[in-house]
């Protein structure tokens, strides 16, 4: 039996695109000669689809591109994934499910058990879990099909308290599918590995694994979708960041013609490249829009969000803006140029000077025998806010927010100024790992200014101020946050690893004096195993770690 | 024996004030001669923690309140709520519970079976369902203990396959008591009455039921406390929107001394009204802020919020600013004025027209040739944004933000304009009942001016703008987004109830498309049973319903 794996990139809700999507790739399936294609989790309707799933109108969109679907299996079977209807009264009213379409029926439905309610998901909200599991027949092969975190249960410390393929092993299977929506973030390609070897050598099974790629708003589908064999060596693997379709020839419990290979690892830094990428323009294309605008300092963090945007968007679709204040340093204007020049994007040079004298004259009355302080910083990162969005306003371009997570972690930022944006890019990336991807997008040659990079960091609001006057050294100040927000670390765990006690107690209240802001932030491009937004839900009005 | 319900105001994570109220009701029940004090769910560290539960040292906070508790529980026993761990190797690692603890011994615990995991809940992403429930045995009295949504699932389409109480009523208890963590929004009070008197009925049993009160951050709790006879009839209710403690003396199966009352209802605009009070105080609080700052344009919302800030902080803490631009009507900074009078809170008037001069000028290069239009509507918007975050910056004040329901659906605001604050005071009530709410404040003397309440709502961004330029009247949009947002009717549905198919199809792409602006808005006090925010997850980039 040939199985075909389709990795695809679908559109949450684009019912006409992923229909006509999976439908075209049945034909490609079928011409390569495949009996059964398979679709990754809800793929009908693309994932997560969050609560569209609470309108009767949208399940009835997902049966009815269903039934379109299964029109087209003929001479070959599908696997494919949608939401179903709970026909029992008792329960939530759907499943996370999958059809297996042959000869144009729906043979049978398989439903999803395991249901992750943590970090960015919420499938519990949603979704029933499954308490029966049956196995495909087809063509004389039986097949276990889970659908994602079903697989999953599988460490020491178990979420849950059962386990689909327990049930289906039961029947003698001759092979696992697994059908996934599964986002990236860094390392977590090897976490999946692990687990789904772990899976084939448990249940001595060959498994067949299919994620799907691109990106919906924040969260980033990074594809890679895998076979093993029945002892858990990987046998291949397929693109990362990039729709594939391969076929598969499964003899008995043999994938054929497949030896065990390595997986040829790529850098940290070169995923989190990929995924922003693959971010931006997903971004961009799904919401139907094509160019972008962002503010430019001369600063290493809005130069990566620059390339970052070229890369996925065109240089010609980018539209840099510099707003150089009393305040700003000779270089930034000669860096953001050279920057503008090396990728040959837009640029406007707007002078906020005029802005920041106009709120002085304004507020002078209101602000009388008041001090110049963070306030003066705060209206002129906002008036760069204004101006942003001015030419956003004018002329269609989408904003992207040039925050990094270490400043978006302290609230180093100001609301409604630099804060500002459709998308936040490099929300979810340390400083340590901006320079980091400085220096990979500089590795064919220098397109980052090198002034950019070795400069001190600063906001440049005030004569002479740097990031440091106000923060220890990004190395250090990203340790301790890794500690805390990756791996939720107290306080007193954070000092016995050597650090200073006030500097830990001072960064931890920092950051949770600034979940006010951060709930007001763009969504941010999620590239780490916890980023700020729907990851993370804190107290805004709460009193522990304040 | 005697029970006291003890209906308290917590804070999310102020294990020191949550601890000593706790303490201190434990010394007011046994003071009035109680047997038992009964503290709501969850009362220890407040609700919802959200993910400080995913912080071991909070759990262990937790236990360290809960140990305390436990030593004052010295000739009255007492159950309260609180998150303990799973000792179970598989499943989330905590439950939602509840210690019953008598002469200082923590004697058992009860565990939460129905996790509420729905509009603003989240209670799955961190807690266990119970599977084994026993009746707590004191006095001689079988007590079936279950905590809030274990009483829920009573209704014709039950969200859950299992029902807590059908397995304690094996062990013939005398009576039930459910500790609560119930949010407030308008009706919902007859909601859980008629579920709480269904369960007393059911299972002809005496009902003990304890909310709390008080806001934590935008849940606004609104106690209404209550008790039930075995019949289903109501005995008592306790007060709403505050903190109240009462002593109930139960006989066998018989609350003594009270018999069947009616409910008392409040009008669900004055409902509405305390609520949004009790909500801007609290975040106040609980913040540790005092003062107010919002701006004033004569209109009926910022009236209205102006009002509400006044009666939750006092006229004195609240700073109204007045921002008038060219496109100002004349008769707007009178009825700002008048309204300023009426309150005696304070004020400043800060004209806005140099600043959209100023960026007039800054633009003028980039924008040459191009007509005015939304963007330099949204400049004066963002204009006024920049001064009161100004005001903020300067003197501590609190920005409060004035959208409504109606304008926050449709995107009828600017981002980082008039959208901007910290918390969103009437975000979530329709422009149909702010003027119900005007007609409330004013039901004892005029004290927001009869201008502000009849003339033609308008933004005032360009010469002689209305709402009604753009948008349909407020009678017809706001039933139409009710029907969109609240029952999650599709447009075909609503079109069918009599409505223009081309008015329902732009305003629900209206509520759509303006996803994006939603995200980024403060959190917003919730008083229906559909708000924006936690509770309504929609797709940013997806297609369906755009």
């Amino acid at each position: 039996m040939k199985i075909a794996l389709a990795q695809l990139n679908y559109h949450v809700g684009n019912f006409e695109n992923n229909t006509k999507k999976i439908i075209e790739h049945i034909k490609l399936a079928k011409a390569d000669g495949a009996d059964l294609v398979v679709f990754a989790e809800l793929a009908v309707c693309g994932y997560p689809p969050r609560d569209f799933l609470e309108f009767e109108e949208f399940i009835s969109l997902c049966e009815d591109a269903g039934k379109e679907i299964a029109e087209h299996c003929t001479g070959i079977a599908c696997i494919v994934g949608l939401p179903v209807r709970n026909e029992q009264i008792a329960g939530k009213d759907l499943y996370n499910a999958a059809y297996f379409i042959q000869d144009k029926q729906i043979k049978s439905i398989a439903r999803k058990a395991l249901l992750p309610n943590y970090d960015v998901f919420d499938e519990y909200r949603y979704f029933e879990p499954a308490t029966s599991f049956e196995c495909i027949d087809f063509m004389g092969t039986k097949i276990a099909l889970t659908i994602c975190e079903d697989l999953w249960n599988i460490n020491n410390n178990p979420l849950y308290v059962s386990n689909p393929m327990d049930a289906l092993i039961q029947e003698k299977p001759d092979v696992m599918i697994n059908i996934a929506a599964s986002p990236f973030s860094y390392q977590h390609d090897d976490e999946r590995r692990i687990v789904l070897a772990d899976n084939a050598k448990k249940y001595s099974l060959p498994l067949l694994y299919v994620n799907q790629i691109g990106a919906q708003t924040e969260l980033i589908f990074d594809g890679g979708s895998m076979v093993f064999d029945q002892n858990g060596n990987m046998l291949d693997e397929m693109g990362y960041f990039k729709e594939d379709l391969k076929v598969y020839e499964l003899v008995g419990s043999v994938i054929a013609g497949y030896k065990p290979m390595e997986h040829k690892p790529m850098s940290d830094i070169a995923q989190i490249h990929d995924a922003l990428v693959l971010g931006i323009k997903d971004y961009f294309v799904k919401s139907g829009f094509s160019k972008a605008v962002l503010g430019l300092s001369g600063g290493i963090d809005s130069a990566i969000v620059c390339a970052l945007a070229c890369c996925a968007l065109g240089a010609e679709n980018v539209m840099a803006v510099l707003m150089p204040s009393k305040y700003s340093s000779d270089h930034s204007i000669k860096d953001a140029l050279d920057l503008v020049e090396n990728f040959g994007c837009q640029h406007e040079i707007i002078s906020i000077a005029e802005a920041a004298d106009a709120f002085d004259s304004m507020m002078a009355l209101a602000f009388k025998g008041q001090a110049f302080n963070l306030t003066e910083e705060n209206i002129q990162a906002r008036s760069r806010g204004i101006v942003v969005m001015a030419m956003s306003n004018k002329f269609g371009y989408i904003l992207l927010n040039t925050s990094n997570k270490s400043e978006c972690a302290v609230g180093y930022g100001t609301l409604y100024g630099d804060m500002c944006g459709a998308i936040g890019v490099i929300g979810d990336v340390y400083k340590t790992q901006i320079y980091e991807l400085a220096e990979y997008i500089n590795k064919d040659g220098v397109v980052i200014p090198v002034n950019t990079i070795v400069k001190p960091p600063s906001a440049e609001l005030r004569p002479g101020q740097k990031d440091s006057d106000s923060l220890p050294d990004y190395d250090t100040l990203d340790t301790i946050l890794f500690q805390f927000i990756e791996l939720k670390k107290s306080s007193k765990a954070i000092i016995e690893m050597g650090y200073d006690e006030a500097l830990v107690k001072r960064i931890i209240k920092m950051v949770n004096g600034a979940e006010f802001k951060r709930y007001q932030t763009p969504p941010i491009l999620r590239v780490s195993p916890k980023a700020f937004g729907s990851g993370r839900r804190m107290p805004i009005v709460g009193k522990y770690l304040a």
